[in-house]
């Protein structure tokens, strides 16, 4: 079963917003087994839509739209859609009555008539109900292609991609059976690891691919496997999963489901009713800012001393003037002063800091661009590592963040 | 002048990865005057790049593909081009020389078969050397189009863009003449703009456009012309502006240019030799961790605290636990609070604060889920104001964040 995305609008030709809808929307349709062919991105025009969609319609069974539904009139996917299917557009009383609620509700202020032209859909659309905003999602079909289109706003997207177009289209197919297995590894690169498990990927069955996903220090392995029949698929990934597993054992830290690191470290925090604060420098809270977007990052994260001058890690975090004048503020030593005295100010029971040259230039400290120091402080002990993450800024920087998870990871795990 | 961008990997269309590459460079060439066509991500597979390849041809003067370029098996894009330029790959002496260097000062590691073959070029192409990576751009060109190919690591596709080619594009055609201009809005709704400002849009010429990007409580307007001529492009430009400013004059917060508002807001903090710290509890560090991302940050950045508990907020903040409790922690005193001791303690200019409820449940507190409080202190006074920002986490953090950007701005400004 193959899918396409045809994402609508200028605002993504001409760079200025990033396309995030697609590959929210291939998770979705992969996790059913539905595998995307293309992702394409057109303009607001209606010519353009017009070739986008008749060439999805040779390729797919499904075409998700997204985009070009908002109430402005350089938004003409609607009328498009219309033209491509022959079709005009009626105005939805369900779709009329969310828009009146909306505006009621949380708007308050009076209904315009672009608003209430959002209730204009094709007449032969069935309409998916958008839960946080006007502009309604639309099912249609035409000769065994589905076709879906949806807003372009991420959070509307995705509540009518997994309350609405999921559950309809496990409806509307039958689907093949889809599996993935991601093996999360740190410390070879993506080319030692290659050729190291050669014959692993060459001896593979047909219907099992390999990938590798490299990432700022980690790579992944990914494994996906495609068939009819599930007991197959997940027999032969538990066979090619024990082959692959002690061929990397040394490197490998775990699978990865959807959670991000520090989700699955806030896991284990809650599990183990711990507690974690940061000390930053470099990384200049990107690390408490990480944990604190997961939902219920209360219960682990207290907080962050974010000290990005020599006076604020002096004053706040009470790291001693002389230590930093005799080490450098980049330094074993100022790392894991960092890491105590946040434990302690913050009465935790991990603490992790960062300090470092993340540039673009050199700053007066003896070390190099791109050098970060790591610490973690537990209640018994306090250790740091040294890192050189290379010449540029932002890359310093996430690494040095995804370099302090895993070693936090790593300490827990140690329990 | 048009181009396409192809985007290869099956990360991509499985959703694994978030195609942010095609923005940047999307956005890099129109600076230079060159509009977006298409943007089209398609599989690691030879047919199908193939076709790709030949559909952006017939439509596009400039072709730039990224990845597929990595040293592994299931990267295939040069063996592509080479077949689609009837060509063979050969050593490239340059590249194996700047392989041969990052392994010998980076990687410090043996050099393997597979890295070394990252030297192997399609024989026609133009090597585009890569400062922070081993796989090479190229340049190949086939009746009147150009093909780049381009790494798909973010760091090395945007320098090799900045460096090599836009330089060389440059040289190689001439442009036409391209100017955006976008008005930064704060407080209206898409539908209301664009009813209020509908005359104006209609009566453009027709050589200008004009979009609504509308993204987290700002929506902005983009216009957009382009032509032979410079001087009528920048005359009717100014002429448009001037219709248009009195019509929005109340939403109208200023120009937006390239650089974000933290990256603005950091120009003037130097410039004004101030600085700024934060304390953050619902944003978590966000703030910080934004102003941060920018180079010379230091200067004008002194820290955060990051008080995601009660006791972090009365031990380390100094909030007195007695307001929290006879206000909640969730209330225009305990941000004020927060902003004024940051200030102090921190021994900053400006300290701008975050309190609220981000959700996804509500806590313990009186306030409604999404209700935040930002308050700004200086050395004379401190004040908050009280948002609403609905019932998705991420959206609520971030919206707190550009909110308090928002208000420093503001407060800077009134100087």
């Amino acid at each position: 079963m193959l899918a396409e995305i045809i994402t609508i609008g200028d605002e993504i030709l001409i760079g200025q917003i990033v396309d995030s809808n697609s590959a929210f929307i291939a998770k979705e349709l992969n996790k059913i087994g539905v595998s995307v062919y293309q992702i394409t991105s057109v303009q607001d025009d209606q010519t353009h839509i017009l070739k986008a969609l008749s060439e999805a319609e040779a390729n797919a069974d499904i075409v998700i739209l997204t985009g070009g539904l908002g109430p402005t009139k350089d938004d003409i996917t609607k009328k498009t859609i219309a033209e491509y299917f022959d079709d005009t557009l009626i105005e939805n009383t369900s779709v009329r009555k969310n828009i009146e609620h909306i505006w009621n509700v949380f708007v308050k202020k009076p209904l315009k008539q672009v608003n209430i032209d959002q209730a204009l859909v094709p007449s032969k659309a069935d309409v998916l109900m958008n839960k946080y905003g006007s502009a309604p999602g639309m099912w249609l079909e035409k000769e065994n292609t589905v076709f879906i289109s949806l807003p372009g706003v991420p959070y509307e997207m995705k509540a009518l991609m997994e309350d609405e177009v999921i559950p309809k289209l496990r409806t509307r197919f039958k689907f093949p059976y889809i599996a993935h297995k991601t093996f999360l590894t740190y410390g070879l690169g993506e080319s030692v690891l290659a050729e190291r498990i050669e014959t692993f990927e060459n001896e593979l069955p047909y219907f099992i691919k390999l990938a590798y996903l490299p990432s700022l220090g980690r790579v992944r392995l990914r494994l996906s496997a495609k068939g009819e029949d599930k007991h197959t698929i997940e027999t032969e990934m538990r066979k090619q999963t024990d082959i692959l597993l002690p061929q990397i054992s040394d490197v490998f830290v775990g699978f990865e489901d959807d959670l991000s690191i520090e989700a699955v470290l806030g896991k284990h925090l809650t599990q183990l009713n711990k507690s974690v604060a940061t000390a930053e420098s470099c990384t200049g809270g990107l690390i408490a800012e990480r944990f604190t977007a997961n939902p219920g990052a209360s219960k682990y994260f207290k907080g962050s001393i974010v000290s990005y001058t020599k006076e604020t890690k002096v004053n706040l975090l009470k790291v001693s003037e002389e230590l930093i004048d005799d080490h450098s503020v980049v330094s074993a030593q100022v790392a894991e002063a960092m890491a105590s005295n946040a434990l302690t100010l913050l009465n935790v029971d991990y603490a992790i800091a960062t300090t470092g040259n993340a540039g673009p230039t050199k700053d007066d400290t003896a070390e190099d661009l791109g050098v970060v120091y790591i610490a973690v402080a537990t209640k018994e002990k306090v250790y740091s590592e040294q890192f050189s993450f290379g010449n540029h800024r932002i890359k310093v920087i996430n690494k040095a963040a995804n370099k302090a998870f895993e070693m936090l990871q790593k300490e827990i795990l140690k329990k």
